[in-house]
């Protein structure tokens, strides 16, 4: 059930697909806390949600601001990251309550969960107009359910982007990306996709090609594609201020842009240096950008990255020069004291994503100018609305591949996220496992993080680990940032054999994720639970937030730790342990449900089967084209005395949008 | 077994106090690599040590530099923080060697124990002068023992130094710190000492005091010593520099400050601004500092904690200037490309702790200048032994608290260390217990961590979670950063009575904790442990990182997880668990060895009891001076069959250093 209520009136965000009425009245659960909401939790209540946010599964005990930001730092501390995700769970046991809140609102909201004190749960928006929905249902499942009811289908990629994309800030010409491919090959190791990051631009102006680095892009594309590869370029928000490209020009001479209050296109530096802001608010700007990636598309091009889209500013050249000038004094003063030191430490500091400069531009809405910070959430879900809706109409029923960085639920109908740019820590690997059910619940099903860690220096056996989680989650991106170390799986000499045991067991096992992708996004399901959503009457599985369920059949259970040997896992149910070091050499062990404490050497990931579930498995190849889905083995856990189980599969051609056809539904005995 | 190897001739460290002959021949085990030594891992190889690092007990799978920095984030990328360990132990099984190392060097050392190539662990100092000890035994407490016959006895500090310390960098005036002791004494929260960060000093001058804020500070020490809490203040290694102060003065009357290359003095910004750095390495200024102490010991002042003495540079004055002009230049070109923008942001960034800053000034060793970074990892080493061999004279036969930031294997004869500026988060509570037993092993038995964490917002759980784990540890201590969350104890509310608990259960175990020091440092032993240290031939021991063996009878397993409601646990042996939320109020379990899942909830601490041993307990009281150790309670955890058992005691009067008086010694029997 969705019960729907309004205060004031909200700018509009086009998050809901659904026109439900107003209700009156008090809203349940829920009182009165300032201009805000309260709720005074038990201890043991969990809550669920928020989407793309750092810490738990569950969200108890900190503050945080959804507030989109260009943020590198998935640190504990962090109140912010890229999404906008304004939708959680409150889930008692014992007779407390359960139910869901879903805040339309276009700005920030601040939800302080057990941060202030302990067992209260507040949170409030920036303004006083928005709209709130409540939504409850028999399981925590059903719930998540209705919000999709409430804000329409996830978005589907092709399926050729369940395959391993290898991704670098740092391939700069056709020979680096050709190099990635070659050596992939030569090791036999699968892959889907190469990603091209800023560098394949033509000074960092979108929809534009280096041609002196990369002098023929179809080419390119279409040998790359022959041998199963496909290439994906970024896309960012802001467009290079030189006046001489084409979508600069068009952007001026159509008023395309966002604007100061003097009705003057803002400027900031991003990438290109100075830079301007398409108003994705507006149908006719979303309309006019989306058309543009057909520059790319002409070429061969068939999936893409939008970045940068909170959207990300360096530096406004006002605040620059402020900056400058107010440094400039304080170091002429020479002998600074520790106020004016730190003092001139934040100004720089402060320079990017400042929060005045997105107090100091305006989109049109409905013709009037309203100023950036009130509507900052939609700005990458109206780019991705943009490339998505174009997309559509450019390539009409066939599938493009998606993934933003910034999002706000509603562009979870256009494309996937990625979780932006972590690092190569162990911390950020079991962050990557506790956002996966996150962000699902709020939509985001395709979505992976960099495995191996974008920023900072990867280890070896960082980038083994992270691979054996990565090779569950739907988008599976191996990326990294300029200056670090280099991080393809090619590069582990001593464990290269292992990665390409981990990759080949991504492949065995794509229908089965395919599957269990396409039932989550047909039916507005997750592909990734806690294991609280499935048994929500065990208070340890409840409390379990680094152990997913993954589809029907499957408990994944990653080994987050560094140097470990082993870890400590919950079977909420008696399940089928395998261990496995490769598609031909693993364990098996039927174990009780309860606590165990199960070996797993570094060359090793857990599997654990769930009691009468199969899963299918096809022998690997190099790429998902390649993949031979005639016939099936299974690895299965069936009870006593039952000796067939089946495997409701879903197959497609992978690459059109009718994805709602029946006959894509296949029932596989053993 | 000791055995002494000698390359070129060393800079004078000090850090040896045995004279032992010099081997030739091979060193067993390590072989040559380029200019540093190597060794090849097995996959089951340990490498312990190191010291104050980031990461795991388990140093293997990073690479790590002894290059003490001033370094606030304690984030797993790092390669140094603020002490130079440099011993290790490589620890093998199954007929695979076990060792340690001792590398004599004032310089950096830089460590690769898995990074570059999985197995492969090479290290090699910067330059080629330097001593290595190979150190062998039975045993790898055996081998830490041996390290401390070779470096020295660790320092013993006063008995009510093991009480809560409150500190926080914002106790502004005696009214702050009044309130402090009068809000812990109102609610019944134990506390011995109360810690003055650099706001009690006038102008951030070292030995003075603000006369306006602390207008009588030996009324105030006396006042809060009745009430059984000492003042500690903070010693910082910079000297302000305004000519004015009599330690500035004398320094420069006497020339006992670094110099740069063309003989005058080098100034560097602190928190005063522009401050000198006294000579340190030479015995005359270290002799003339020390004495400076007795400003404040003769205003009633026992304790200190020496800061900044990496030494941490804000800034030198030279470098500021070129940093303005480069950004003020680079800031007037105006519109930057992202090249331009990222040097504007190092420009800045790097002004702090910069290595060519490190280069520019010189030490007086023996009459010769040597450059500052040749011995850099000895400058916070010589300060701390300035105070300890000061306060030897000042105050003789009697302890002196005394704790500091920067260290190197040789100061832990003189003073304790605390962990530096952590921040306030869960991450940073399991890196405090995994710090613990690497720092003990190279002699810092008096150690702890900021509890709370000093950066950043503390959550009300975090805080009683960490404190469930600093009660076990010597230096126990709350502190944290202005600017940040208030996290004095009586500061949550509703947990409120759970931290007293707490609180009380560190005081009842005050006797046993002390007399397991005092066991650990009379004979060269290890208060904290990893299991493997007890358990060599146990594998699942030995990769256990988040448990530490405590003195003889105790084994701890912090809760390290944001809204667990248990833990997992490996018994290497039969234990009973104790599940506290009191003194009174607890649960207790005989255990299996093995692995076990325990519940613990959030005002619950664990414990657990090895086979055979007591635990004496006293009654709690609200300072360490009030207990009253004439009668004890026990915990214990006897084998079938045995119905008596003893502890072995050590009771002094916690002030004087005659330590070693064989009537200290007590067998309670129960």
């Amino acid at each position: 059930m969705i019960q729907h209520f309004k205060f004031g009136h909200m700018l509009p965000t086009d998050s809901v697909v659904l026109d439900l009425p107003v209700q009156s009245g008090e809203i349940p659960f829920l009182t009165r806390d300032g201009d805000g909401w309260r709720y005074a939790m038990d201890e043991r209540d969990i809550v669920y949600g928020l989407g793309e946010m750092v810490r738990s599964i569950n969200k108890r005990g900190w503050h945080y601001l959804t507030n989109n930001s260009d943020q590198p730092h998935h640190t504990e501390d962090k109140q912010s990251l890229y999404g906008a995700h304004n939708f959680f769970i409150v889930n008692g046991t014992g007779g407390r309550p359960t139910f869901g809140v879903f805040v339309d609102f276009a700005g920030c909201v601040a939800y302080d969960i057990g941060y202030t004190e302990h067992s209260v749960l507040t949170f409030r928006t920036a303004e006083p107009d928005y709209d709130l929905y409540l939504l409850t249902d028999d399981s925590l499942a059903g719930i998540c359910r209705e919000l999709r009811r409430l804000v329409g289908r996830s978005y589907i990629p092709p399926k050729w982007a369940f395959g391993l994309a290898q991704s670098r800030w740092g391939y700069k010409c056709e020979e680096d990306v050709r190099r990635v491919a070659d050596e992939y090959r030569r090791n036999h190791l699968p892959l889907d996709m190469i990603c091209m990051d800023i560098d394949y631009m033509q000074d960092f102006a979108d929809f534009t090609v280096n041609r002196e680095r990369f002098p023929d892009l179809p080419a390119l594309a279409a040998d790359l594609k022959e041998r199963g590869i496909h290439l994906v370029p970024i896309i960012d928000a802001g467009i290079r201020a030189d006046g001489q490209n084409d979508v600069c020009r068009e952007g001026l001479a159509n008023d395309y842009f966002c604007r100061k209050e003097d009705g003057t296109p803002f400027v900031a530096a991003v990438w290109p240096g100075d830079a301007y802001f398409p108003d994705f608010l507006r149908p006719e700007v979303r309309d006019w950008f989306g058309r543009k990636y057909q520059a790319l598309t002409d070429q061969g091009i068939d999936g893409f990255w939008n970045d940068m889209n909170e959207p990300a500013l360096f530096y406004t050249p006002e605040h620059l020069q402020d900056v400058a000038r107010e440094a400039g004094a304080l170091a002429a003063k020479g002998n600074l004291d520790m106020y004016d030191f730190f003092r001139l430490q934040e100004l720089f500091g402060s320079l990017s994503n400042n929060p005045d400069d997105y107090r100091s531009f305006y989109h049109l809405i409905d013709g009037k100018p309203v100023r950036h910070d009130r509507v900052h959430n939609l700005y990458g879900y109206q780019m991705t609305r943009a490339a998505g809706e174009a997309f559509a109409a450019i390539r009409p029923g066939i599938r493009t591949l998606l993934y933003s960085r910034s999002s706000c639920i509603g562009s979870h109908r256009y494309g996937g996220i990625w979780l932006g740019d972590n690092d190569a820590s162990w911390a950020q690997l079991l962050e990557n496992v506790r956002q996966m059910p996150s962000v699902q619940m709020c939509g985001y099903l395709y979505s992976g993080a960099d495995l191996g860690g974008f920023g900072g220096d990867t280890t070896p056996d960082l980038a083994l680990r992270w691979l054996q989680f990565g090779l569950f989650t739907p988008l599976m991106r191996n990326h990294s940032a300029l200056g670090t170390r280099d991080q393809e799986y090619y590069r582990f000499r001593d464990l290269l054999p292992a990665m390409r045991r981990m990759l080949e067991l991504r492949m065995a096992l794509l229908p089965y994720l395919y599957s269990e992708f396409m039932k989550a996004a047909l039916r507005d399901g997750l592909y990734f639970r806690p294991l609280g959503f499935d048994f929500p009457e065990d208070e340890w599985a409840r409390h379990t937030d680094d152990q997913l369920l993954l589809g029907e059949g499957l408990m994944v259970a990653p080994v987050c730790t560094q140097n470990a040997i082993g870890r400590s896992v919950y079977l909420p149910e008696p399940m089928k342990m395998l261990r496995i070091r490769s598609l031909t050499d693993y364990d098996e062990e039927e174990l009780p449900a309860g606590h165990h404490y199960v070996a797993c050497g570094l060359e090793e990931v857990l599997i654990f089967l769930r009691p009468g579930h199969l899963v299918p498995l096809v022998r690997p190849a190099e790429s998902v084209a390649a993949l031979d889905e005639s016939s099936f083995t299974f690895w299965g856990y069936l009870p006593e005395g039952q000796d067939t189980g089946s495997y409701e599969l879903y197959t497609d051609d992978g690459n059109t949008t009718d994805y709602d056809r029946p006959e894509h539904w296949r029932i596989l005995r053993a």
